[in-house]
């Protein structure tokens, strides 16, 4: 496995796979490893004919307060963990030279960045948007593999490949869970003992918000009522929002009834598990009930 | 010569130049070509193993109120400019394919596009920024090139190839002027004979301007006053803006007093003559007297 730092040395090994007719695969990670991006990295593997990761902590896609500085970055870790995945090259970014001095452009998604964490993140998509162009640019990978944890990040990826017309395919992976239903997240080992035992009502309140669409519920209201009710907000877990919207604009449905569209639905919620922030979702395709 | 609409004809054909090894100049254009135009056709040419141009009359880049649908396109004379310049491919983009259904992602370089023609035209660089991103994504030139009278514009292209690191060199090439100094511009054909007779005053203006910052004038606000006193605003020629800058930042200096700075100084003019708009400037190096 090679390890660079260098924007350029990023450049001319991927460069190199792609100029001798390698596929490249490429996973974007801000570190903190864990295993829902090895099912990403073991897909890029598998897909390719070279798997190459990024670890960058973006500044640019956290917002002032949030935890920018307190991000883990257990290097050692992350390596062994794309070694172990079969990762050709990982691309240490720097800060540094993602930003070159001067830096003022930027990649902004409008619509679809908006709602659900866009409310509470402005400025988060507008970061993640551009560092995705800037690595792709770098990287120039055939498929790029994302998880399905992050929903709405998923679909400002695909709106802006398709829009900028870069010339890679955009891999959504099913979000990988611990036991309990927990989505695997960087931000889960903030959680304490209490707030972990309280994180996995999130998916729970989920599926059975899921439910009630299943058998025909159709009031926005009533399905968040229903997620609510399992969720049990309280001073463990505090929730930010839950929405149920079009799972391809992110917009909400008129007069809170829901239609089928041809992307189906999406419930969407963001809560704070003794202030950690945690995301998860259930995208309900438009001809029947979605794969758990 | 060949000539292509498809977009996925246009990226086919540039990936297979550069699959074989061959270097591809290119030269985005908005149509309606001229000695300009042909000067930076000929160089893509020169420098190049292949020359590829697009012609796209930009709708992002045009205002509420601006000369979109009046702009002209003369087909078949701007093919026969490219085949003169031995071009290998033209790409006669569609304004359905380069903004797709839904399209929603816009490329801002934020502090350059701001001041001068940013002023009155607060959405131009946003579009431009925006179509050069997506047309070097399909073309992917090793090199790219612009005229030095859309100053602004070609600080834009700078800024966002480093800040996107996008993998194209920027050449900016010198202004191509009728006999009389005035500077090629598709925005000509819309001059009659009065205003034609005027258009000369800008060229004359802005060299009297920089013969008084080489003369050793630090006042900006002086070297505007010659720059007025020769331009002689009036019916014919109304000044939209004239302003004394730093050549790289576009900022003002501050107390109105010119310093040495890396990137030289820039003089810059808008101004419209009976109605039509058209932009010139002079850039005057760190290190001396700029070429004519």
């Amino acid at each position: 496995m090679r390890i660079v730092e260098k924007l350029e040395d990023a450049a001319a090994w991927c460069g190199r796979y792609r100029a001798s007719g390698l596929s490249v695969g490429f996973v974007p990670t801000l570190g903190a490893l864990h295993r829902g991006h090895a099912s990403l990295l073991e897909r890029a593997r598998a897909e390719c004919d070279r798997a190459v990761a990024s670890i960058f902590v973006n500044p640019t896609q956290f917002g002032p307060g949030e935890d920018f500085t307190a991000y883990p970055r257990p290097r050692e870790k992350d390596l062994a963990l794309c070694r172990a995945a079969g990762v050709d090259l990982v691309y240490l970014a720097r800060a540094e030279e993602i930003y070159p001095p001067g830096f003022q452009t930027w990649v902004t998604v409008e619509e679809v960045s908006k709602p659900l964490c866009g409310v509470s993140r402005p400025i988060h998509f507008r970061g993640v948007a551009t560092v995705v162009t800037q690595l792709f640019a770098v990287v120039r990978p055939h498929r790029a593999y994302f998880g399905a944890k992050d929903y709405q990040q998923t679909l400002v990826v695909r709106r802006l490949v398709a829009d900028l017309h870069l010339d890679t395919e955009v891999r959504v992976e099913p979000t990988v869970r611990e036991a309990d239903g927990l989505a695997m997240s960087s931000r889960n080992a903030y959680l304490d003992a209490e707030a972990r035992s309280a994180a996995p009502r999130i998916r729970a309140a989920l599926l059975a918000a899921r439910t009630r669409v299943l058998e025909g519920e159709t009031r926005t209201a009533a399905v968040l009522d229903r997620l609510r009710e399992v969720l049990r907000p309280d001073a463990l877990l505090e929730l930010e929002y839950a929405e149920v919207r079009d799972a391809t604009t992110l917009q909400e449905f008129p007069d809170g009834v829901v239609r089928s569209t041809p992307g189906g639905v999406v419930i969407a919620v963001a809560a704070r598990a003794k202030g950690t922030r945690l995301i998860d979702n259930v995208v309900i395709p438009p001809d029947g009930p979605a794969s758990p």
